[in-house]
């Protein structure tokens, strides 16, 4: 490759293949190899093949590689939760968003395994997971309200949807056997059913 | 007073009766006339007719001042669900914590109003509130688990749990007229029953 062509590739913003893809990859690689903090957005770009500049183009910062899609993860909670029926109750329609997100997040178990260990080593990280669950949680239960359920049950449903979708989540996700997420969401809801009938009230 | 006394005061660490209450309200306040970001600790002491050396020998920083006690509610929490009868199912033992909870939190009605209202303006503070929930699930989840009950229930009881707590709490707050927050909390433990058992599963 000639200079020329460098100039070329970098000058032009060439499209580049999966680029975001890339660069979530090596990022993860880099965190995981020799630290979140000690790792640049040079280094991922590099790591990538592609320009610091691309990398700017999909990311805001090295943080947000690791929180790319969470904003397409709530989109998709929240659109399958206003698809769910009617007379759906409002946990089985918790339930029906549970399984959008097990369809978004059960693809990659082996990446997701790598991300949670580079997140539960940084105080910074593990706030802004909490941040992106409560912000979840906070979409599910408007759009509980959307589908006429009042408060404090909307409140509760999509808190308790969101506690179920984090243990469901981590379980899976430390099992070095891969089921379906979706599966291990839904014997989380019935453990959460049988859990609360057994309390006295 | 003279400046012998003073000197007195600040020089000898003398006793101030309910330094840390007065301290506390004082920065609140502060937050609420003036704004969390736009206050020093400096003013907070001087509010309270404090030094700042008192402060700093109660409260790291500003922040901690609306944490204060979050240690010691988690404390309750676990000591309260370890002294749940043995025989107790997981969300009954987590009941008796909720009530603990109840007792420490519910009497400083007016106080969690004004709290809520600087928390909810500062994207930082909410953060640490985030933060100490996730503390608060956690040691309740290693609460259960010496009780014997096995994962992933013991995460799942206490991630309900805390999600009933910031639910119940809200809705408690927010409420001109106040009830007793145990009751809220039961009720809302109640309704998450009522929630989960109208699941298909």
């Amino acid at each position: 490759m000639s200079l020329d062509d460098v100039t070329y590739t970098r000058g032009m913003g060439r499209w580049e293949p999966d680029a975001s893809g890339r660069l979530r990859e090596a990022a993860l690689d880099l965190y995981v190899e020799r630290g979140y903090e000690r790792t640049t957005v040079a280094e991922i770009a590099d790591r990538a093949g592609l320009t610091a500049r691309t990398f700017f183009r999909y990311f805001a910062d090295k943080r947000e590689v690791l929180f790319a899609g969470s904003a397409d993860l709530q989109e998709g909670l929240v659109s399958a939760l206003a698809g769910a029926p009617a007379a759906a109750s409002p946990m089985d329609a918790v339930a029906v968003a549970l399984d959008a997100a097990a369809a978004w997040l059960g693809g990659r178990h082996a990446y997701s395994r790598r991300r949670y260990a580079v997140i539960a080593a940084n105080a910074e990280l593990r706030e802004r997971e909490l941040i992106k669950l409560a912000s979840l949680a906070s979409a599910l239960a408007d759009g509980l309200r959307r589908r006429g359920v009042p408060d404090p049950q909307a409140g509760l449903a999509a808190e308790t949807g969101i506690a179920v979708l984090r243990v469901a989540f981590a379980e899976w996700r430390d099992e070095a056997v891969e089921r379906p997420l979706a599966e291990v969401m839904r014997a989380s809801l019935a453990d959460l059913t049988t859990l609360t009938a057994a309390a006295a009230g």
